[in-house]
């Protein structure tokens, strides 16, 4: 299945115990309503409270003779209107939506324009101030390749490793909109909010470009940027 | 003033006692908070719940010698994040932004794709089938121009004229959408939604574009189409 949801109103994709609004949590419920039987779903990798998605991908084994398309019409039907399947297909028994993905894609945009916006203010970080573009190129070309991102890494109890690959970091602006698009191999948690504070810290003259080697050999998450808000981040794509 | 705002959460424009949630309402209390008085502001119209805009024209009689930019800057940050007031400037004492509004632009959005549109879910009505726009560009041209549209109002009490002007409807598909845009001297309540729904029944083959004039002459609203939801709504513009 692939997901798209608006992810302002949800703990997450993960579903936990007692919390009710999850992706994940909803998908189960149509799926396991659909079939009579409990469905787990196993989505390619976890969003956070309020990150939205165009492009998760996720799969769950089940008894079922349906054609997909008979499926998908299921789901969207069940399903509430902030949460849109928009393809679904039958897939070997061995496929695993996170073992077997390749890379992912996730965008963030920033807000620049002079007037608050109204209608997308759910999916936008507003900025004060207009942001160097060049500068956070320039820094974001230290942070492609594979490196030790622990100074990005969120979860202060990692114990695996925390190297990864990312494959380009591209940084557009759109009208009033400036676009960071992350394409790696993987991402740690909070990886894409803390690289996106961090470039940002760069764009507004509070770090220089040219600090990024040294802040990926410290390893230390004190020394990176701050988490921008969840709602700025879409995860867009995910390859297999 | 010109103001857009997300009218989703709101009772409308119009403020009304003992109800929190109206636009008008908000930029008075704002505009008495920075006037240290009670402000009355005057719409070029009245949205109603759940109507957009992106051009409501309003004015208000105030003792304050700020310059424009400094009394929108004051708005924008004082008013929630779903109203954003995108212009302000001063002007003559006799202005009336109702009296003097020689015509109004609404457009009216219906969603034609085959998946939920999850991220415009607020600002569009979903249709199942795709009505035939030619058709209803034929029935939209026997309601341009001058007539009385009390088949096409709302209110069942209107004891004032029904007769009114439109300029122009267009009627467009862009990717998944279709957008309906009314350019009139006026309105009454609800005419939007109602010829909105009357021609998504042409469209859809449940009317003949060759009816309109008889549905004119009825004068009646009970053979008009459907109200359709208010989400779909927005207020573009209004000439003066």
């Amino acid at each position: 299945m692939i997901i798209a949801y608006d992810g302002s109103r949800y703990y997450g994709w993960e579903h936990q115990p007692d919390i009710e609004l999850t992706i994940q949590g909803k998908l189960e419920g149509v799926l396991s309503r659909m079939t009579g039987k409990d469905v787990a779903v196993t989505g390619a990798g976890r969003t956070d409270a309020g990150v939205h998605s165009i492009g998760m991908t996720a799969n769950a084994h089940i008894d079922c003779d349906l054609p997909a398309g008979q499926i998908q019409d299921y789901l969207n039907r069940y399903l509430p209107e902030d949460i849109c399947v928009t393809d679904v297909s039958y897939v070997s028994d061995r496929f695993h939506s996170r073992y077997n993905a390749r890379g992912k894609v996730y965008r963030y945009t920033c807000w620049v324009g002079n007037l608050k916006p109204v209608f997308e203010r759910k999916y936008v970080y507003v900025l004060e101030k207009r942001p160097d573009i060049e500068k956070m190129r320039k820094a974001a070309a230290y942070l492609t390749g594979t490196h030790d991102f622990a100074s990005f890494c969120g979860n202060p109890h990692m114990k695996k490793s925390t190297v990864r690959e990312i494959f380009s970091i591209s940084i557009v602006q759109k009208g009033d909109k400036i676009e960071f698009t992350y394409h790696g191999r993987g991402f740690l948690q909070y990886m894409v909010r803390i690289l996106t504070g961090t470039l940002l810290e760069v764009g507004l003259g509070k770090r220089n470009p040219d600090s990024m080697p040294a802040l990926i050999e410290a390893g230390n998450r004190q020394e990176a940027g701050y988490t921008v808000p969840a709602k700025g981040l879409c995860l867009m794509q995910v390859d297999y």
